[in-house]
């Protein structure tokens, strides 16, 4: 028996950019997170404390900021490309650069003044190797509620089932979605605001007797709407409302007195595929 | 010498309320934080544990659900007038009654549809007693970002200076403010939108000396703008962001590239008022 | 009628410093966030711009680093007055200066090596001026829990009360604590640990009736044991731990199953203090 | 070309336990958060809304509390296999089952009381289906940091890389680590702290050329120590401590004074494994 390293990787995570272009008096703002992760012969530094191969995290902020001023940072799946790109072609080291995104959203106030939204983060992470590229695209924190068009019934009772069945209830969640790309070359600014588009409406128009049928119904919305996207994968918490009850003090409460709860909340992770995708490149997570 | 009791007050903090309105198909959404404290004679209980005019903070806290069916919650300071003169009203021990809530905001979607606004969190915080009620209004989490029109200069310098002089820098701040009425009786529904349009406008048009400068600008503008509106209490983090060094990549950054810096960070705080406003009838805090 | 500016300060929030002392081989740490914030002659600032009274923030955290090194920093309350009473000495505009410490505990593994300790925050906030120098000293995030020794009954009960009374309950809270010093020329190394003895060992011996009773325990504990302090003042969550009701599963519980609540939480605040105590010099907080 | 559900699970996550266990006078304490996930044959409530096969998440929370009065909670691995165990065994379409859990560390104050240590989280996951049965231990939140004995040079240089080599740093993280067991039936009570006393007396004793070395140090010594254990995954932040300039101030800093930073981070991550270990029955992460 040895004890050998497995697989592995390394990086400079949460580089914050703010990157401004100026067009005349007219400014814009793109505030990313920017997150690298390096793979390939790193066994040396493990093993004996080699660094030959170890590219240093610090210059993997540096490169961040240097391609932001070189390049501009455009859709952040394709700032994310040219970083990756870069790092496989220059470390012979590397066989896989991962990076990934997140990309706040601003609001102009005026030719050089924003207010920061907070309603998602959009995020994407691509994996660049010598063999494959592979973009996926997402957004996290987006807090979506429907106040009605919501059941609950029909499962099965157990000995430690107490639930009532439900026939109108809130159903809230914090939408924690990815999508993989069939294509490394589309156009995400085009993308990105459709399948957000999708989900949302999905969503709102489904009546939904379980947070499932909600869940398939958004991943495959998105199918359904953009040819591009192979494969949605979502991680719905339910963001359980519950019925005060009001009878102690002569009320009534038809739907209309919530408790918003913390934990425990409900967890539904699914993906939603179509059957003639090609299988990802690599091993992605939501 | 004896050890005695000092100011003291207590109470239910963070009631998670989200109360729907059902107008036949279309809904609408409040989304509270409600927290209460209660002051007046309640020695006994911190010297001999006689709770006899300790009412429960979970009470309280069914008090908030069952006003919410009972009253609706319009604005928050209204719904917090409502609590905190029941609490004084009913219970002869308690002297002094607050109501603190967050208000947090929707989007929506559709007749029973909503996307959680995260830009901001609306707040409001009343204080009742048998002689006076006192309402303030703010704001948290604005952040305001302004790409140029920023200057910090003319400063005096000691051995420990090292800052360089600026004629134009990213100014970016987290606004948190609070403004005192000078009545209870106001209209908050109008108030409130037009005191954030004030303090975002300032923000704004100001082209800022310094975040000091920029701060009285903000708060003598919602005075003028607002009459009912005695003085207003603003703290104001400098969101640091950082021009990166590119030189050493042969690159020049003419306020293109900027490090959104987390700690330290400076931090602005003051009050702007009306010179002839009546005092505040109890203190409170930003 | 004029807009004027009111109470203000400013200066530079969260310097995070580590400050490594070697002896030979054997190493000791420091790990503070450091706070400054002056106040005095700094409405030229506000109303024109003009920041010939600014020392800058940049200025204030280079003063933290510089001071560690020259000074060494000792105990926080002793390295919060050496930098105010710097800024106040040297800067002849600013009349006020306010030093707020957070101290993070490390336990020794090895002559250079340590792990976090995360079971409370010492802070310390100092404020000197010209006329008086003021030193307050605390602790944040101390988490206490009796498993039992606790009850709450006895209380009035209105039109919203539906809390049975017990006799046997969990008592938990996450201790917020600040105590004021009778002088500014304390052994804080010592004065530190022994006053959070005391504020532990009240919670732990109090046969409780009511958090309030726990509180003022716990207050009366620190000044009858510490000579040095003048008040203390408290603000303590009650975390609840609710009973679950396990009768559907045809299961007693008898105190042994219990739901730890996040929100809402009771929230109990108060100050114990001499009846000799000199007034503070300058208003403080919790 | 169809649109397909992919792979899924729900569950309940993060339910907050506290149990008590009374032997006399002396109290004992659990603290635990539970998330249950299941899958299996799920896809009607995805497709049709058919909740026939959902056994309802506040069943698994109901559960979590049944099981803590009916069986005790025991270690956290135990407890864990316990509820997996059932949810396999009495509900047909569910294939698998995962409990997770963090265990809250308290230290001993007295008979009844307690105080919460904050210095790491304990973790377990199990994986439970009617052919496996996989454990896995984990802790997450301890920092670690040794004030010298920390390198980092001979690492390859690009036209982006600024970063000076060094001979003595401080090398600081905050650990997050799962290790695999070779069987579901150990004993955990034993295992877990030496497991952990292995990597961290790893961290305290290996002179480091880089982060990486000190990872596979940490692995190894857990694999080297403790049989029972089949692989070991790390995530180790770089939790960077900048060596602050003090020659503006005609100051020396001989790695005596530092800024904690807070991103970017560097983030080393790698799996160290025994090359006879039988592979994982299923997928897992860190």
């Amino acid at each position: 028996m040895a004890i050998v390293l497995g697989p592995n990787r390394y990086g400079k995570a949460e580089t914050r950019l703010v990157r401004v272009v100026r067009d005349g008096d007219t400014h814009a703002l793109a505030d990313f997170n920017v997150s690298v992760a390096l793979s390939g012969d790193l066994a040396a530094t493990h093993l004996t404390g080699d660094n030959a191969g170890v590219l240093p995290t610090d210059t993997m902020k540096n490169t961040v900021y240097a391609f932001a001023k070189k390049h501009g940072v455009g859709e952040p799946e394709e700032f994310g490309l040219l970083l990756a790109r870069h790092f496989v072609a220059t470390q012979p080291q590397v066989k896989t650069a991962r990076v990934s995104i997140e990309s706040f959203g601003w609001e102009r106030l005026g030719p050089h003044s924003f207010a920061r939204k907070g309603d998602y983060t959009r995020v994407a992470t691509v994996l660049v190797s010598d063999e494959f590229e592979q973009v996926v695209s997402g957004v996290t924190g987006l807090v979506l509620l429907n106040s009605t068009a919501s059941e609950f019934r029909g499962f099965p009772r157990d000995e430690y089932t107490t639930l009532p069945e439900t026939t109108d209830r809130i159903l809230a969640t914090a939408v924690d979605a990815r999508w993989r790309h069939l294509s490394a070359s589309g156009d995400f600014a085009k993308s990105y605001p459709a399948a957000l588009e999708a989900l949302t409406s999905a969503f709102v128009n489904t009546y939904s007797a379980s947070l499932q049928q909600t869940l398939f119904s958004m991943g495959s919305h998105v199918l359904s709407q953009r040819p591009e996207i192979a494969e949605v994968r979502l991680a719905l918490p339910n963001k359980h409302h519950y019925l005060v009850d009001l009878s102690p003090f002569d009320l009534t409460n038809d739907n209309e007195v919530f408790i918003a709860g913390d934990r425990p909340y409900g967890l539904i992770e699914g993906t939603v595929t179509r059957d003639d995708a090609p299988p990802a490149a690599a091993e992605w997570y939501l």
